[in-house]
């Protein structure tokens, strides 16, 4: 319940009917009370009443943002209380959002199994297996017999939540096998442990990305993975229920990245950082769309003598637009699953380009022949003008939707990261080109 | 390894060292490899050598619409042999799959034990928590001693993978607790399994939709939730592996649904279809494009004088366009994510508003002087349209943005469906009436 100072300043007699109430909830209902309150001040209020063993609990299920600007108003004791009460991992990334000073203070303020299981995760990138995992793991010598295994974990197996596989390791600490729990209920008490482990389960290493760990569970229908380092000694697990989280979180991501937004943009944060967020991606567009107005701007002798031409060029760069965006999503969600790979790449590429030309070819005869009927004064000419910028347009569209996340994917940048509005640039800006200066050249 | 005919066209020498080291690998594996084929014909070479007890996880493992191409060109006894190996939720995936008269046959040929666990989940939505369980888990009576649970879970089971949890009933087979495997491990052999059963444990309806099921794992953070029926009956279980699959399929939807993609769409499909997919939105799209440009054809007199009108123009499309998009996104993702409820929706679009009135007066600012800059032939009154038209665009964006997913969920049609569509259809004609129509009464 934090320091004593500040329960003293909430502790009246409301407040602790309050607090009761609280102390029944789930983590995950009171991050819920926790968002829909209306400020930060509001917030500070309501995490003063929430009881220490759930307070954790409830910061890690609040969005990024707000959990570091919570964070950043408890001290040092607060903070300290709050990490006694969490697994590893859980402890871990609430320290990670601290400042490194106050990281480190806690850390000293620990008892020493706590800081044992936290200060090597420290050392991993948040987004790392090694950053998701946990140290509460219950392992064993892999030439104990099965009653022996047994014993020792009814013994200190207890503190373990989710404990759904044993792991097994040789004398120097290497991960041998694993052995689901229930497997070991089956075993015969004199059998050894080596014997009913799976040495084909599969494991990752420490430093492999969040969203290649969220690929290999979806891959083994496993329950949870070992983690091991690079000379094959068991660090960590992670369990599915944490990967549940990571999938919405890198989903959330591209998507965001996909239509111009910030990935830390939510619902709960103020209008003001919210409206800087987006006004920063805002600002990249404007410069691309003035670029393209740019583009127009060299055709405005001939604007001002065929203004059909002004009518029909948004249908020439919207057609553009959507059909790379479609090409786009697929290409950065294929990335994203592992479908996409340095292998398959120049298929998928060549792929979309024959999916633009069919569709090209018959956008191009269905727009021309459109363009013909509704500006008949320029006879056919018009018609085959923009027929001729929707095919162009349409393959740029697929050779840029699928070239530009690969790019960004080969110079180890989120391939879904601003592609959208370059993109719609590239789309826009040969659009206009073909369009208005094949009428340049044809109808003047 | 499907049937006698099958068999045979296949299995001369070379064939044979292939299935052997077909059944060495694992079905995601064998996946991989079935969709790197290039063309139908060659899938089903493949898949005819691919080891029945692989084949029914192999095709699982498949984009949905390859997934059912290849399971109509198999005979009923082909699918008998894949359904026999698999789990009854995996089974009951593949037999909703088929046409439901072979689906029927294929039930009648299981053994009686398999047909129980299969026929109950036939009844059930894909996408419920019905169509993602399982009939396969341990329950046991809520009144046994913990002995009596060891023993008979020694001797029945075995056959239960992934598991993690004991399911305690009553006499009427209620769910009345639930009880993790290794909490049996630290009981008292004479104490009475409901003493040690989580009573509080999360439970899912087996109609509720597989989008909240998922949220229900993310919230409890556990590894398998039971399934109960109306009248709290224990009908099933799902494990968080099957849940990994599932977040993986709502977030691609979505993200393709904003993009106007089909959910079907897949890079190992053919060009053909794909082209099909994909132009039946474009068709869409170039509907609401050619409302916009018979908004623009209502001033060609206007543009034909004031060319510098055409010039900037798809600058005021644009800003609306990505202000919209990020809006939208924000949105759908927080009704997916079930952050956005009807409850709270209110304040989001509030919230979404002062945002744009924010981003809309700072970008009417800075359009408005660029125009000015850019066009001084019309002194300020140019800007001076154009940073009204931002902000009625902007605010439109905002407004559009926020209320078409909350209206699209209202009516129960999926949020973001063909959104990103009827999106920039608001922005663009809105921006160009506002833009042009302002023009032309001040400018003329």
């Amino acid at each position: 319940m934090l320091s004593d100072k500040s329960k003293q300043e909430t502790l009246d007699l409301s407040a602790q009917t309050l607090i009761k109430q609280l102390a029944s909830m789930h983590a995950s209902e009171l991050a819920e009370l926790v968002l829909s309150c209306r400020n930060d001040e509001e917030r500070l209020q309501l995490i003063a009443s929430i009881p220490e063993d759930l307070l954790g609990d409830t910061l890690l299920e609040l969005p990024e943002g707000m959990k570091d600007d919570l964070l950043a108003q408890l001290n040092t004791r607060d903070i300290e209380e709050v990490v006694e009460h969490l697994d590893s991992d859980d402890a871990t990334d609430i320290l990670q959002s601290v400042k490194p000073e106050v990281a480190d203070e806690v850390i000293k303020g620990l008892d020493p199994e706590d800081r044992r299981g936290i200060e090597p995760l420290m050392a991993h990138d948040e987004e790392s297996a090694g950053g998701l995992m946990q140290a509460e793991l219950f392992k064993v010598r892999d030439d104990w017999y099965a009653t022996k295994v047994l014993n020792v974990l009814r013994r200190w197996g207890k503190s373990i939540e989710n404990l759904t596989y044993i792991y097994a390791v040789n004398q120097h600490d290497k991960l041998t096998g694993v052995i689901p729990l229930h497997a070991l209920l089956f075993a015969e008490p004199d059998e050894e442990i080596w014997r009913i482990a799976d040495v084909d389960f599969p494991s990752v290493l420490v430093d492999e990305d969040q969203e290649e760990v969220a690929r290999i569970f979806h891959k083994y229908d496993v329950l949870a993975l070992p983690v091991v380092d690079k000379k094959g000694v068991l660090v960590g697990r992670i369990t599915a229920d944490d990967i549940i989280g990571v999938v919405h979180e890198e989903a959330t991501e591209d998507m965001f990245h996909l239509a111009g937004l910030s990935n830390q943009d939510d619902l709960a944060e103020s209008v003001r950082i919210t409206a800087w967020r987006r006004g920063v991606w805002l600002m990249f567009n404007l410069v691309t769309a003035v670029i393209a107005s740019a583009v127009i701007a060299q055709f405005q002798a001939t604007l001002e003598q065929i203004v059909a031409l002004a009518v029909l060029m948004p249908i020439v760069a919207s057609m553009g637009g959507i059909a790379g965006t479609q090409t786009l999503t697929v290409m950065v969600r294929g990335i994203a699953l592992g479908r996409v790979t340095f292998a398959n790449a120049k298929r998928a590429l060549f792929k979309e380009v024959k999916v633009s030309m069919v569709t090209g070819l018959s956008f191009a005869f269905l727009i021309g022949l459109l363009a013909s009927f509704w500006f008949p004064e320029h006879g056919s000419t018009l018609g085959l003008i923009i027929a001729a910028a929707i095919m162009i347009n349409l393959l740029a569209a697929g050779l840029a939707g699928a070239l530009i996340p690969l790019t960004l994917q080969r110079l180890d940048i989120d391939p879904a990261l601003a592609s959208g509005t370059i993109l719609t640039t590239v789309t826009d800006v040969i659009g206009f080109l073909a369009f208005l200066g094949l009428a340049s050249i044809f109808l003047l």
